[in-house]
């Protein structure tokens, strides 16, 4: 295995663009190296199999969907109240719909992952520690609701984001931001007998 | 075009199971002859294109994700409150995961819908009426919730299914219910300011 860094990553970085563009059926080495603009055989000196590749994919898209230490600390700056619990999740929805490639590629990962034993393992321990990482910082961070209210939010807006990538015309851009709004301000809620 | 309604439905049954199983690239005229088991060459005489295949796959899918006309006249009686808000979405849950590869079907559609712009408007124009039905009944029920409690649902549950067909460890069934339930009863509430 080659060990530059640099270049694996920039590698991984094109197999995203591939994955997204292409499906999961399209992400062979071949398409790789054409999508990175490198000799043809490079991908193949860089990763054991498929199963390897479709694996650090996993893992470095999440590593680019999470924020950077400057977004988390600001996250923690002013009132812990409703408004900005709904601010910091208008700015989850934006910035993870930006890296639309990412978004798209990592559904793709899901459905292979149906195939592939070894890669759902890998997509499951990911993403249970990314649940559990929210519901950590939401439990430090002092802003209201609780586990229930993070993992409501962690489904909504899932799908908001699914359907504003896949479909972007079934909802309005107006329309997100209310459902956001919605999601959290109801998330947080007691219920209708009084108790949470 | 061959006009054998039985032989055509068949024919797109069996690309479902293509599709969930193979993902969009593995939808091939070949596949779906060898999936429904008739001569090579069949798929190519009902079909006018992929693109014509995968439009009518989107329909058929929904109309088998649908509830029977009994399921319907089902949910019109007893009483119309949460519980029974929350009985519903767990039928709806379990029935929608029932059909894995219909769903998973959809999903690939979804994806594919990136990239061929005749796909997109068909399942957009699909998945739009879907949600306005689902209104519409709301409305017409007398259950509890408004519009968004409605949207918020849809939101929720579509990625809890995703959850639960391609990383199923993730959540166990118990957590799984009582995600459904906490959807409902915070779907329904009034803000924290007393006001809807």
């Amino acid at each position: 295995m080659r060990r530059n860094p640099e270049r694996r990553q920039s590698l991984i970085d094109a197999a995203i663009e591939v994955l997204a563009r292409e499906g999961a059926r399209g992400l062979t080495f071949r398409a790789v190296d054409a999508e990175a603009a490198v000799p043809m055989g490079t991908a193949s000196n860089y990763f054991a199999s498929r199963d390897d590749l479709f694996t650090q994919v996993g893992g470095r898209i999440y590593e680019r969907l999470l924020p950077d230490e400057a977004t988390i600390a600001r996250t923690r700056e002013g009132v812990q109240d409703q408004a900005r619990y709904a601010e910091l999740m208008h700015e989850l929805v934006d910035r993870v719909s930006a890296f639309d490639s990412g978004y798209l590629a990592l559904l793709e990962l899901r459905l292979e992952s149906t195939r592939r034993p070894e890669l759902r393992a890998v997509l499951t321990k990911r993403i249970r520690e990314d649940i559990d990482t929210n519901i950590g910082n939401h439990t430090a961070s002092g802003l209201p609701g609780d586990t229930t209210s993070v993992l409501l939010l962690y489904l909504t807006l899932n799908w908001l984001i699914v359907e504003r990538l896949t479909l972007p015309d079934i909802f309005t851009e107006q329309e997100i931001r209310e459902l956001v709004d919605a999601a959290v301000q109801r998330s947080l809620d007691v219920g209708a007998d009084g108790q949470t």
